[in-house]
């Protein structure tokens, strides 16, 4: 695999795990929110089995976020979103489609409720910071609106949970799915989260305050060296295999949520304050729509522009965004936005990979 | 020079002109506004050394548009910035600080005004068109807000001037500084200015639809072979010696203008619906600023953190951002934001840098 470089600079920034990120021995980088994302530690292959049998922890402090605080912090959280926020407890974090006034998608993060009037989102990647603070000042809400010094470590894999029992006890082990606890470490109160991006379980833990983060890593490793615990990142093929969508690579801003797939998250029945309402109501019935697909023949290359899906007669029929070999399904599983005649499951099209034409087949659903 | 790797992915935008980007042999990246912005192709040294004896075509396509238009346009653009742009003529650029409402810095683009009703906002490295879609949102404001399909090409260099006679007309090289003027490629109007990120001369032409991009930069590279016009891109060396700022870098959301060293740009006395005018007017005597300095000894390390300042006692009086060795001038030039105390020309501070404490001295101005 043939790289190009990165160069460094104060404006992509590092992270309060970076040192043991570098002492780790990451492979590649790639950047996310204006900061260091690693993208692999040994070989995307070998990261994946290792992810799927063992414990990692990720260093996802790009995924930054934004605090909302003050009486308007749910009603500022509602006018970005098409999901009904209005029910939401304490303790639960819901996975939010952002949506702008003409119904396309600016971010998909999970929205964390810390109390009544406070929020963080924890953000894919754009800056949906300035578009809260657009909100607050045009329609001058009584909130505070900025990022914190939050950095989420991720605890994923099969034995995330002894790993967190180990450390944190066994109350935090019957957190569950996407709701949140507090831990303290060191003093300092911090929320963990039985959530991740990835489908092999675990946490994520929000550093609150980047002097712990260190500590805090070492903490995790020194509990977890029985398990074989290591430095991890998003892996490319198990997150294909499960379905989660980029932000930025499947998702784009030229997409409805209802064409990434999203429309469970849009409650257009109920939604009280949500900007984005009078257009996206007409936009219900997508024309495309994300899909998982087989690519057939051997490991494809690398993707650096969508590929397109043509039908018999060479009409463009779709876009695919990723696509990797999966050693577990023993295909190159894929993810692809494709046109409603093209969509149906068994439907078989052509990829225009750049070393050949392939067959690809449509899926009922994704694998992991 | 030991640089990590860089995992590419389509979230990580490709430009309309990077396929010749990678045959003029680009040595390494950056990442940008979402998109690749090459960052040497030689050495720095050499760019350098070229940039400013000849002409080199720069990708700076990660310079995105945020077009405003529609009615309240001007209203919008407005409520972003202390700049007045009220005066703002049909073919003027403006360099402004836009402002939030705790009056921090959000981004410091270029603005564009093509007509009465129309602007483009050539951006730094955040996402400032969420922070106007926002505006517009909860503003209810006449205008459309959205990142056309346009990417600036820079042409830089002593030499700019005869390259862009041959390609476009007597009558372009005519265009007065931050003005504007029309040229036509292949049947496609298209706006060239006089600006660019160095103190070299020449303009940024805004390609005004990828699908010509390809052909300009070879119409370019055809017209200037006996020029020795080369790829480039903003150089280090030379944008610390000119005193350009880098947002995320020298200058970040934490800054107000004052810091940042940009008051000039600060119309507090006739700017009209500024939203950040209550909170910024109590903040125009700052207590640290921008400053050029000379660090001394051999060239300094690449800086991938700020580098501490210190007086005589060792107090930290200031954050080192910028700093590369200048063969010119002979020695590190450097941007540091310096505290009131220290900030005097000729006072003399210790650096902290990596390798060595080191003396830097304050200066009275920038060098390009």
């Amino acid at each position: 695999m043939s790289l190009p470089y990165l160069t460094p600079s104060i404006r992509i920034r590092k992270t309060p795990f970076s040192s043991r990120v570098n002492a780790a021995g990451v492979k590649a980088y790639t950047v996310y929110n204006h900061m260091l994302l690693p993208s692999f530690f040994t070989t995307p292959e070998e990261d994946y089995r290792h992810l799927k049998s063992a414990v990692q922890v990720w260093d996802v402090s790009v995924e930054r976020q934004v605090e909302i605080v003050g009486p308007d912090a749910l009603r500022l959280v509602q006018m970005t979103t098409p999901r009904d926020v209005s029910r939401m407890q304490d303790d639960q974090c819901y996975y939010v489609p952002m949506v702008d006034t003409s119904g396309r998608m600016m971010n998909d993060p999970v929205a964390i409720r810390l109390h009544q009037n406070r929020f963080w989102l924890s953000l894919a990647d754009s800056d949906m910071l300035l578009y809260c603070k657009g909100l607050a000042a045009a329609a001058d809400l009584d909130v505070e609106v900025f990022e914190p010094d939050v950095s989420p470590l991720a605890i994923q894999g099969p034995k995330a949970d002894e790993l967190v029992a180990r450390v944190f006890g066994d109350d935090i082990v019957s957190t569950r799915f996407f709701r949140h606890k507090t831990i303290n470490f060191q003093g300092q109160d911090m929320i963990i989260a039985r959530s991740g991006w990835s489908h092999q379980g675990g946490f994520e833990l929000y550093l609150d305050g980047s002097q712990y983060g260190e500590a805090l890593w070492d903490t995790l490793f020194a509990a977890g060296e029985d398990l074989d615990v290591r430095a991890g990142c998003p892996n490319l093929i198990e997150r294909i295999e499960a379905g989660l969508l980029s932000f930025g690579s499947d998702i784009t801003p030229a997409h409805t949520p209802f064409e990434a797939g999203l429309g469970k998250y849009c409650d257009l029945d109920t939604v009280n304050g949500f900007l984005g309402y009078a257009a996206l109501s007409k936009l219900s019935t997508p024309a495309r729509q994300i899909r998982a697909l087989e690519v057939d023949g051997p490991p494809v290359p690398a993707i650096y522009d969508s590929w397109p899906l043509q039908d018999s007669e060479g009409n463009v029929v779709g876009q695919i965004s990723s696509s990797t070999w999966s050693p577990d399904y023993d295909t190159n599983v894929t993810i692809a936005m494709v046109d409603r005649s093209h969509w149906d499951a068994g439907t078989v099209l052509m990829a225009k990979v750049p070393d050949a034409d392939r067959n690809a087949t449509v899926r009922a659903g994704f694998w992991g």
